[in-house]
């Protein structure tokens, strides 16, 4: 089951560099072991924006909730979350 | 090139009816040579929306327009468009 | 698995009455079938408002979006869709 | 009777960890205590965002004032409240 | 109960007159009514609007729907609805 | 001449517990001269919001900027100000 | 007492020539005749926009909306409404 | 002195394909005298939008309003407009 | 060449007193120079806003951005600017 | 292939003035390379605003990404990115 998401990062200007460093090395590990799982199947940087737009193929819900809420970077992000359905042009589906 | 594209469409109430199903016809024949082309990289539909969230791999910013341009429903549709780019996390990207 | 989606409705001033007569009907009782079947599973009306709060609960996305799609009103309705998880809060749910 | 409210948290960054987990838990144990008397009927997660969605059934404007008001993360939330009716399509009301 | 309704009035320019002043005669007629009936407390113009501020006191949700969905005007109506709840610093509530 | 006032109240997390209590003594008092004084007509707690709705019958805009400026809370409020005037429908002022 | 006000006009392209011009006129002269008066101040197009920014001097609320409820254009105009007072800095009133 | 304007254009739908043509080819004709005369700098397309940003150079708020104001499809566009002054990093002015 | 330019002003809670102190009054002595000079033709307190609504009659958008990027409390303050043209109503303007 | 973009400049209150000094040279340098490289096409200020209006010239979106990620000012920047494409009526590419 497919969800867009755009996630906005907004890192506090007074954060501590050392702590700084180790979530965004721990947000880059984390990243990229779902993608090695096949749960986050796209991640594109928005040019010019500190923002991601990222594809997700979950079991449910709950699984979209974990992943995201465990983010190293949740507690600064923001979430515009689209769940996705089959398009009917899109050729891999269509039959017809 | 990657291009995030979300459209939004509202097909006026009194249209006639022979030429909204000509329409929605052409729409679908054109986004599906797009898609066996290879620019139309992937169509999803918004669950719930009449709307799709829609990702094209074009040469410059020259070709996305003529494309979505030319769109059959584009006098109906609303626009979102967000450049991507290679986020450092990507594990198709990153060789650090 | 549980969405709530808020749904706003603008039927056109000029519409046949006849036609909203029977839309109306149709919508009613497109929404009680699927009421009994389980899936929608709470309606209220929003007070003084043409619009309502619901709570469905579907397999996936796919069936999200062909209940809403279908509806009779649908042309209509403006969306608002949140994917739903347990709360650690909730009661029902709380093992700890 | 019915009101259908969104709270969002935005609890503050440099708050002190002791304090944030104490609050969290008096949070918990207060909503806990509503839902076993049947005013807080239902709490869901909205998934990937610190935020619930949450149907309470109160006497009257005062009292939902009074359980909001008094929630331990209030200060760190946005609230938006809806009202709410029987809908003429419900299935549990409709008599016609 | 008191409620606090902002209504934005839109009448479609190509109403029919007769129907247009037909139906704000009805509109005042019962607006009138439950003013004097002591449910529609205040009716207040927005300067320069075509909109009101009103009041009402009524038993529950369910009345104040059925009163704002039966306006004459209420398809041409846009409704911001907010519950009120006694203020403490309100002298004619306050006892401390 | 009369005017509805929204104000939302946003006091910093951060502030002096003792300067807080202090302030909101302040406006309470201040409050309740003014509604005493015949100036501040009503005011109404929104529900389940740090918010309050007012109505003011002051002689002039110079008066109503003075009692608002002069809140004690006034540096962290923000406010919604609406001048009001004579509905044709309020049974108090209808003459036809 | 005076009031800031921005009219943005949108008049429905399907009107009729006729009635739209003899509506501007009736505009003009009416704003002329309120301006000659002294109650309508200072009247400037917004450039590039079709819209107005003006300054009106009026007794009270009452006369405020009477003016612009008036208007030949009012059922074709967005009002922004903004009651003015005396600036501490204006040098017309300082004294101190 | 240098004007930043994007227009937006919603042409109706049910337009006269003949009035559109020619509405059209007035405008590209009125922008392209302008361009030659050294007011209207610069026109981009936004891609994939009915859209331009346009750079004017012209000697006073009236004559922007002027050329603006005749523009064919003026009445079905939206204008947002940006009064621009020398930035001091940019090295075409900067003498420091 | 007018120009209209409401100012919001946001002073940090936690500034030194004196240096707010020191920062108003300069602020006050910089407007009234303008005043007096003819280029700051009008200031006006929003009622019950920390905010005001000025008009400049200044040579071009440079010198407009001069005097408003120099204004003490420039730092603290949201500008929403409007260039300003002839209106074809104005009776000072109008010669048909 | 060319962006237009606008960036709002938001510098903390509580910024090290060292620090802040140091920053914007570097920001100032930074730019004026990109322009004389020619990449950054175009400079404008905002008029009475911290923000400036540029138009870029580079070979992809992952390009435009590096430039505007790499400001020394990012960090403190809201923007808004517009992909540009040749406009029908622009003189310099048309030829019909």
């Amino acid at each position: 089951m497919l969800f867009a998401v755009k996630m906005d990062v907004a890192i506090p200007h007074d954060m501590d560099p050392d702590r700084k460093t180790e979530t965004l090395a721990k947000e880059k590990a984390y990243s990229q072991d779902l993608q090695r799982g096949g749960e986050w199947v796209s991640i594109w940087r928005c040019a010019g924006q500190y923002s991601n737009i990222s594809i997700f193929d979950v079991k449910d819900n709950e699984r979209l909730h974990e992943i995201l809420w465990n983010l190293p970077l949740f507690p600064f992000m923001t979430m515009d979350i689209t769940p996705l359905a089959t398009h009917p042009s899109d050729i891999r589906a269509d039959q017809g």
